[in-house]
């Protein structure tokens, strides 16, 4: 296992929490806010709880410091915001990356309507684009993977939990794939399933609302999805 | 269970023949063809596979016609129809459909994309509509539900199989979403999830390319979905 440095912008919530304290075990956490002094004081609740789950076995620790700081030192970015932090998260980061980084979206672009979730990706000249492939253009050099949009951020918050599920990944950069990928299996028991460059990531950010939906309407709450042969 | 005549437009493609297979065990099936004798060759055919399977347990028969005459015919009528066609498949029957009658629409807009295969959902004036929704517009009184979208085909087509996936479906019409949920339980084992009304489409239509696309780049063939808890 090769030991990465992963920030978690705007990782003081649900997500951010679920994804430390699983990656917590072998790499190293950096955890984003928009004021350093509350990540500092998030890590540390998540590095007490990660102690309590791994106590010695625990490779990694956790840190908490502002976005851009967390950014601008990890290997790894992931996007832990809602949709409406991302655009003003990735200005406050922007200048501090590079090309040698990865940045992962499961953010996903989408509105509450009278009854459930839509998913309400952007309309460019009657042209729809993913969430994701809008960073990509925005970022340029630095290589965007979209994963993560249906995973239950508070089953992910129990590292004693197994999670039976399936992670469609997106991406073109194929080193950065694997990266995600290996990051993926780590925690137990997620499969990755690669679904194609991130032209396609439109199909998996519209797995969120779905979700979502199936919460409300079918009262399946906290599930994710899985492809079965 | 209660008897229903089920109409299967374009039901001579592969999705055709497995409903044809599955519901002939309890209910009457009309395969609609653009040729009525088409449609009459190929209802003969499913009609021998199906006393194959099913022997004297089968309740129902299969019967093939022009696509129309099984519009009128039929409680719910089903468009097993590529979306090329949907268009003039839905011209076709318009004039004979009634308001006690079901459409389900497992019909997707999508395109082959250099690599994969992409949703193309209708954009009208910066909205985004999937084809469900516009299809009710179009037929104003006729109740439309949207399922059946990422149902292998082939395993369908093989009553033996057991498949153990999940069906989303969204629809206004409680009654009709009611009747549809039934069909599909009674396909051992798929379990009908209900995601919402048809505004909420959209993130169903979707998960036939992003099938397509788990079978293209990560071989994972003929799968369907399920949400896991």
């Amino acid at each position: 296992m090769v030991e990465v440095k992963i920030a978690l912008l705007g990782g003081t919530g649900d997500m951010g929490e679920g994804l430390a304290l699983r990656w917590v075990k072998n790499h190293e956490i950096l955890v984003g806010s928009r004021e350093a002094s509350k990540g500092m004081r998030v890590a540390a609740e998540y590095l007490t709880k990660a102690k309590g789950f791994y106590g010695d076995s625990m490779k990694g620790t956790i840190r908490g410091m502002a976005n851009p700081d967390a950014a601008a030192e990890a290997d790894v970015i992931v996007l832990t915001i809602p949709y409406e932090y991302a655009a003003s998260t990735i200005i406050s980061i922007k200048d501090r990356l590079q090309s040698s980084q990865i940045i992962v979206s499961p953010v996903v672009p989408m509105v509450k309507v009278n009854r459930g979730m839509m998913y309400m990706p952007m309309v460019e000249d009657g042209k729809i684009m993913s969430y994701a492939e809008a960073l990509a253009r925005e970022l340029k050099d630095v290589p965007v993977i979209a994963a993560f949009h249906a995973i239950s951020a508070k089953k992910l918050a129990n590292p004693s939990l197994v999670l039976n599920y399936d992670v469609p990944i997106a991406g073109d950069d194929e080193k950065a794939v694997e990266v995600v990928a290996n990051l993926t299996r780590e925690i137990h028991n997620l499969r990755p399933i690669y679904v194609g460059p991130l032209k396609l990531a439109l199909m998996i950010e519209s797995l969120t609302p779905l979700i979502i939906n199936v919460a409300i309407f079918s009262k399946i709450k906290d599930a994710s999805i899985a492809f079965v042969e």
